[in-house]
């Protein structure tokens, strides 16, 4: 790299893997004659990087037949959308485990009628649930959950088993990150812009017998039905952002898989929660068994102290660590990308703030 | 570059000014100790870029006060939805000049009625209507118009009056290549990938009044309130994608805004439809008072002598001159960032065809 590089823990976009971005910048110009940002989307090129992509996705995540992978525009905020346009009846059930699920809830309710299946609104979303804390209707279209809850670094560890009804889940900022079992779900969709690419890209996995669920009339570019027959190329597609995650998805594999991945990230998040869990001075926001490993949220004893250790952590080369404006705080985001010795850094440095004190 | 360019007459994804690219790749990774790719959407840094794209295009085209521009995903195609989501009480008006404002039409007709104010598909959509051609109810939400037709080689060069009716345009291959009377419209849209960027990108001009009209509700996501309050941040947006344009944005000013664009884009046209005025092997398919100065169309005395013609240039390093597959031909797509060198070697490589035959 041609300037030193920090350690960046922001939520998303985040950071991606320095080999991928060396890979992006070397190979540039080196599309036929042509950028990569210039190649068309029903070239050769491109429909070669498309089949990568969904076969790397299909391979990393063991995606069974049955399913199709399609990427999008418009990120998870779009799917909150589309999800209900297309497979709610007349009730759809939500988990709210944060903010994004209660977007989530609220465009839903444009549809039809809503349940909300679980909430831990009352321990300011400390936790996710017990697979037997969640109320699922039996008339109901399907249970949406969101699996990693950002900003308040909560994350499911085991998923419900809702039989019949199809399970949507928002893996926004946790796809990719461990082995999970798809055939459990109806439909997965995530933003990349975490741990799979940039920013610009939506990728949705969705079981066969959901594509052509019609309930309404709904614009053909919102329809799934669309994408799933035109290939992810009904229109242009975010050609770049593909690509990008397509190098992702490589490099992935070339790290042994989302069990390697997982163990990983295991290791990169426990360096800072073992600092937590022996300190009284910082304070985990999330509740022990519902944690994430991809966002480490905490507090200090008081705001002006959280912002001297921002500033401070800043001065030493790690950004993006504020906590959400709704929580305050610090947030540390380590997906998939993020180095190990970015975690250890951290958790460093949390030791040395709290004995100056 | 690191191989030699070669001429890109692709019609979307496009090439983009050589620059562009240049500037791109050398600061791929100069931002603050990270990748463009890595940076927040929440940052000063992006907030710059943002800004800065912002104020280049209203200085282009000198749109006035009164106008927001947002940046949003999703292509024109999306754009085909929202428009009469957002704006279409009872009825609204298309001018069908070809494929795309027909595809405008189809998703309009989820909304309410629809009327054909103009359609010049008896001849094949040789032509756009003349202003007075165009017949506008009065008590219609808005005109839709398509100022440039890929497919066909047309272009509006003189845009209708509608009074108080708004008039709404995707302007997805042309915006950007001349001057434009923004006060005429109410509301103008792009997808990037032709003239202002890479794919995954779409920028929406629009009137204020307009802005808030409701008429049914609609989610979050598809509604331009959203996006001009949200100062086209209310979710992540395509970071990379408006990064880009901002630096296409810049190259435009540089040249001289968009008189000079205009004057180089007609000069590269003109060598084309120059060997077609004075041929009777080639033959156009855009009537001459309509003809576009984005995309150049043109048959040949049969199929397959077509095929030999692109085959023969690809061999000379000019690609993407298929014509689109619903008209066969040639079509050659010559974007803003189309060197005037491409457009005049496809011109003499045409002479040279046609005199060995």
């Amino acid at each position: 790299m041609s300037t030193e590089r920090i350690y960046n823990f922001n939520p998303g976009p985040a950071a991606l893997p320095l080999e991928v971005i060396e890979a992006v910048r070397d190979g540039f110009t080196k599309f036929g004659g042509m950028s990569v940002l210039e190649i068309s989307h029903r070239s050769k090129a491109f429909s070669d990087i498309c089949d990568e992509a969904r076969m790397l996705l299909a391979r990393l995540l063991a995606i069974p037949d049955g399913y199709h992978v399609i990427f999008l525009h418009g990120g998870a905020s779009q799917q909150f959308a589309m999800v209900p346009m297309n497979l709610m009846d007349k009730r759809a059930d939500y988990a709210i485990t944060g903010r994004w699920s209660g977007l989530a809830l609220k465009e839903a309710k444009l549809f039809g009628k809503t349940h909300i299946a679980f909430s831990s609104e009352k321990t300011k979303f400390s936790r996710t649930p017990r697979p037997e804390e969640i109320d699922v209707g039996k008339k109901t279209s399907y249970l949406h959950i969101t699996s990693n809850n950002t900003v308040y670094g909560t994350q499911y560890h085991e998923f419900p088993d809702t039989g019949d009804i199809p399970l949507v889940a928002d893996m926004s900022s946790d796809i990719c990150s461990r082995p999970i079992d798809v055939p459990r779900f109806g439909l997965i969709y995530a933003s990349a812009q975490k741990n799979l690419g940039p920013a610009g890209l939506a990728v949705v996995i969705i079981r066969n017998d959901l594509v052509k669920r019609r309930y309404r009339d709904i614009p053909t570019m919102f329809r799934y039905q669309t994408h799933v027959e035109g290939e992810s190329r009904f229109n242009t597609p975010p050609v770049f952002a593909i690509y990008v995650m397509m190098l992702v998805l490589r490099w992935m594999e070339g790290r042994g898989g989302l069990t390697e991945i997982a163990r990983a990230n295991e290791q990169k998040a426990k360096f800072i929660y073992d600092v937590l869990d022996s300190s009284s001075f910082y304070r985990a926001m999330a509740e022990r068994e519902g944690r994430s490993a991809m966002n480490v949220t905490f507090s200090l004893p008081s705001e002006p102290l959280a912002r001297r250790f921002l500033d401070e952590a800043k001065r030493r080369g790690m950004v993006g660590l504020a906590g959400h404006r709704q929580v305050g705080g610090v947030r540390a985001s380590i997906y998939n990308a993020h180095p190990p010795g970015g975690a250890q850094a951290l958790a460093e440095f949390m030791q040395e703030f709290e004995r100056s004190r």
